[in-house]
């Protein structure tokens, strides 16, 4: 008879350390993949990037119940002097309604006065697109949804739904094989004999395994002996990921768990320096884990919350959410209604030592915001604005850590962003790419103010013909200035270009209605810019005051016939679509804050940008050159 | 045509009051419900407290592997001097193992060295009962596991396997019907036309749902016609516990909401000052909440997370966990193995504005301390000792809420403190009792060092034949002494008294085993106080040395034939069906820390002692006076 005594024990952290190594080299950790229903799909981890099929809303609609109009009708009517709109100047609209397409704004029910039903009364002028909920407002078509590893609450699964997405592939849920071992050990349901002991670990280890999402099937209990063991462990392999013995895993005579796993495959770890917790047994056979749980639940129960949930945790790329309450500065002014209490969607990172957040799209029918929010920041009914650089606090959702690890990338939108935040996941999911649209100028604006790590930027200086640098040296801004591509810009039309547009003359034709981009966007200041060369007037164009804030809104608003033409760059064209004529190559650089610069998390982004798996994921996007991606273009030093 | 404006609009605060208000005298907060399998249990919370049906463990066993001893043959050996047993003196014994009721003590066989199977060498001379598990170490037959509102964890399910129980009553999971209104509603799988909008919300709500525990069925989609909706809400209210409608909320012509449940039942609230969600319905019918959401998908879920989670929490009873480090006052000195990182299960408490820990009971073995737990204490590897009064960081498990509302009860054993912690329950179910066992003189200690809220104590002070009063005196305690019982000391025998014990004199006779009360517990000062008075000798007493912290495991040892005779009180010789000789009444006090007594938690504790319903609960307690519980004995006033 062997007595066997532990081999050297290890602390925890290097039992993990050692343990998961040697699972990541026998291939454990690698994606497994299943495709389910969005429906059934709730807390699971996406295992690639989603795209959506469907625009969020897919037309115009009534964002409240009122009466549609034509904003030209609406001209001149005050509080103090009502205008009186007759039948075929209105609609009766209610919430969702598409709108009439003569009609190009809304009228709240409360602020209407009916007279009759073929007649009101009302007392405000409103503006194009008033209480209207425009094409794509939450998610466009082709945009990127969720980058990898995302984890499925329920709001992402209404969007998801809403986007046209049915099927969703996810990382594969674990099944796990518990065997109870020990002859003295019973049924709970009986009666207990001197010296037996009911078996009651197994309900622990399931149930804890459930609330991590792993499947696990519990073995009758084993008797201990070698061979029952072995025979038991060999069939469970067959049908599992994951064997966990309990019971027999110390350094006891009847401890057979040890022998059977260094018969069957190899011991990484036998004994660690935790109490209650030590005779555990990490081994593995065939590449997969198997573990000897310690017999005492106290025991038990600290290797379960310890080495097996973080076991759960890596293979599901699982970043556990802690809710809790912080401190953080507002990155903008944030305007809200005296009379209610609002709930403001918000992205939170930490920007040289203080937490900052800035507010994702705000509005009742908005579910995106949810789904990419740190935390919420609730303003209280009788506050009207909570001014930049004001500190409230934020209910979060998420851990400090993964907060931590957030990038807040402000500034211009461009799609290859999206692949970089999913890239970056590859290497490291723990850390996210928290994209804030604002605009060029409102980046320079972020990273001086420090509300921001980066921000993406195509500022056009006509002095010159240069990008972005000059705006660098104007405003003295601390931060390296990194390329990430050159794209193209030019008007993006309808297919077939039916109204045949050629150049930027074309936009004051009578016939053609014009969708802008927001003041301060790179690519406004674009067009300001070829407007002025060429002498246009811009309250000649028809739809200038229409701004959008991104590409693909623009694109969209083509896309479904609410415009003709807008300028933008070529790869969106391609996406919805549509018709493209070139007008001009542009630098977009990322604004990278200096001290952010050498963070590892930068260096981790430096090295995906250089990769030839980012150049690959991008390299269907047309109109865009990222040979040069990853240099730096120029430096900008000023004392803070 | 009828147009309908927003009643009366509420803050949401006003609005749960008023809703939950009016559920309450609905009866819907009543609890209601249902027996089930303990395995299936994890995560439900009980309706009623559990008592043990069994003790864990339920026989004296080995700790470790090693072997097993009679302590008087392992006097001498030394680290330089061993001793050598023959194979009559030990048996080989693996952890769990039944022990030989010859011996009473286990040796580690890492420290036995082993010359053949009928010969071993041993380098320590060990005390009585070391690496013994002793019968009810974890759980004692008859004592109150979890008092009712109890959230079942995994390892509670074990441990009440463990104590025999297999099947528990919970409050009634919440069944809710779900009905998407809506005639432009269509299925998210086909393809939109202009104006459809996709169902999606059914999937946010349902999963929410889930993640609540609350069981749900979605409906197919009603279309905006009042008799369909009445239809469909008539049909759902025969099954299900709560109605949400979604859809038709607002004040819209197609709102239908609202007038079914003003038909059908009656509304509370329409509109609720929140933005996004204040098209919100809060209607009752036949005694059940109906609520139309908004169809908004924000509106909806901020309202879902809000509103309805908290009506689900309240009836539920359920106090949300949120996990957290804080930093908190060691209440006791802890030492800790300096080779290994030992995990301490400690409760929480805020004392005079700092928190305060203690730990439970340790050991690999001991479950009950999980499921006691506010949080964990890490000692690392390297420290051997934590002093009392120093500050460390606690892993919680509970909201910092839910510990603020904790009320740390130290001192002396009673059985009737678990039934007051459970009526406290009945009345406030966010306060938590939260029981340190440490005697008396323990007692005196926490409320003297701010440790502790609150003392039971019963000290004899045999100079003036007076309880209690002294002790304050002579420690100079700023504290209220409320009194709680009077209750009846005497011996403790065996059934039917088979060796016929009779008084005091009777235990220094050599056939008599005597457990023992560990020092400072008020019920050994008595005894000492006895043997005084008789003039006995302890050491002529056989197991003087042996200690048990409460009164039921002395109970326990004596039911289990490893003692014949204890001192205790007779309400536990009833619960174990025990002999019980009356020795003398004494009074057990609870001391109440000055500045607690007039925390409105004290004030609730103090109406609970006094109530009806409390003095029902413990009527069958047997030696017990509780007719003056709530009196106040002694005020202690000493400057801080």
């Amino acid at each position: 008879m062997q007595r066997r005594i532990y081999l050297r024990k290890m602390d925890l952290n290097e039992a993990m350390d050692q343990y998961f190594t040697e699972l990541e080299i026998e291939g454990f950790f690698k994606d497994q993949v299943e495709t389910v229903p969005v429906k059934a799909a709730c807390k699971r981890i996406l295992s690639k990037p989603v795209f959506a099929k469907r625009s969020v809303p897919d037309y115009n609609s009534s964002a409240v119940d009122g009466i549609s109009v034509r904003t030209a009708d609406t001209i001149g009517a005050k509080q103090n002097s009502p205008k009186v709109l007759s039948k075929d100047q209105f609609s009766f609209v209610n919430t969702g309604n598409s709108l009439n397409p003569q009609h190009d704004a809304v009228i709240m029910i409360e602020n209407v006065h009916i007279v009759s039903e073929s007649q009101v009364e009302i007392r405000e002028t409103v503006h194009p697109l008033a209480n209207v909920r425009t094409v794509g407002e939450d998610v466009c078509v082709g945009e990127m949804i969720f980058p990898r590893y995302k984890q499925l609450e329920p709001f992402d699964l209404s969007l998801l739904l809403a986007a046209g997405i049915m099927q969703v592939e996810v990382i594969k849920q674990l099944s796990c094989a518990i065997i109870p071992t020990g002859s003295e050990i019973v049924d709970p349901e009986q009666k207990l004999h001197q010296g037996e002991i009911p078996e009651t670990n197994s309900t622990m280890i399931r149930t804890f395994l459930e609330q991590m999402n792993v499947k696990s099937v519990v073995y009758g209990v084993v008797p201990d002996d070698l061979a029952s063991i072995e025979k038991a462990v060999k069939e469970a392999m067959e049908k599992h990921d994951v064997i966990l013995l309990n019971g027999g895993s110390s350094a006891g005579d009847a401890d057979y768990t040890y022998q059977v796993v260094e018969k069957l495959g190899k011991i990484i770890v036998h004994g660690i320096n935790i109490k209650p917790g030590k005779p555990t047994v990490l081994g593995i056979v065939r590449g997969k884990p198997v573990i000897g749980l310690p017999g005492y639940p106290g025991s038990c129960y600290i290797v379960l919350s310890t080495l097996l949930a973080s076991l759960i945790e890596r293979k599901y790329r699982y970043v556990p959410k802690k809710s809790h309450v912080l401190r953080a500065v507002s990155a903008r002014r944030l305007f809200s209604s005296i009379s209610e209490e609002e709930y403001v969607h918000v992205g939170v990172g930490k920007v040289y030592d203080r937490y900052v957040f800035f507010p994702f799209k705000r509005g009742a029918s908005i579910l995106s915001s949810l789904s990419k929010a740190d935390g919420t920041v609730v303003i209280p009914k009788g506050i009207e604005v909570v001014e930049e650089g004001e500190t409230v606090y934020v209910d979060c959702y998420k851990s400090r850590e993964e907060m931590d690890n957030n990038i807040i990338v402000s500034g211009s939108h461009d799609i290859s962003l999206s692949f970089l935040a999913d890239s970056v996941k590859k290497t490291d999911y723990m850390v996210n790419l928290v994209i804030s649209n604002v605009g060029s100028m409102g980046g320079i604006r972020a990273i001086s103010k420090k509300c921001a790590h980066i921000a993406g930027i195509h500022l056009f200086d006509p002095s010159n013909d240069e990008y972005n640098i000059p705006f660098i040296k104007k405003y003295k801004i601390d931060a390296i200035l990194v390329h990430l591509c050159k794209r193209q810009q030019g008007l993006l039309v309808q297919k077939g270009n039916p109204k045949s547009i050629h150049s930027i003359s074309d936009l004051t034709r009578k016939d053609i209605r014009f969708v802008n981009r927001q003041k301060s966007s790179g690519t406004r200041i674009l067009l300001d810019y070829l407007l002025h060369m060429e002498g246009i007037d811009s309250s000649a164009i028809k739809g200038y005051e229409n701004e959008e804030y991104t590409h693909t809104l623009v694109a969209l608003k083509i896309k479904k016939d609410l415009a003709d033409v807008g300028l933008g760059i070529s790869s969106v064209a391609k996406v919805f679509d549509l018709d493209f004529i070139p007008i001009k190559w542009e630098r977009y650089d990322l604004l990278v804050l200096s001290k952010f610069y050498s963070d590892p998390r930068f260096e981790l982004i430096m090295k995906v940008l250089k990769s030839k798996e980012f150049r690959q994921e991008i390299e269907n996007l047309t109109g865009y050159d990222f040979s040069e991606a990853g240099q730096i273009v120029y430096e900008g030093r000023y004392s803070q």
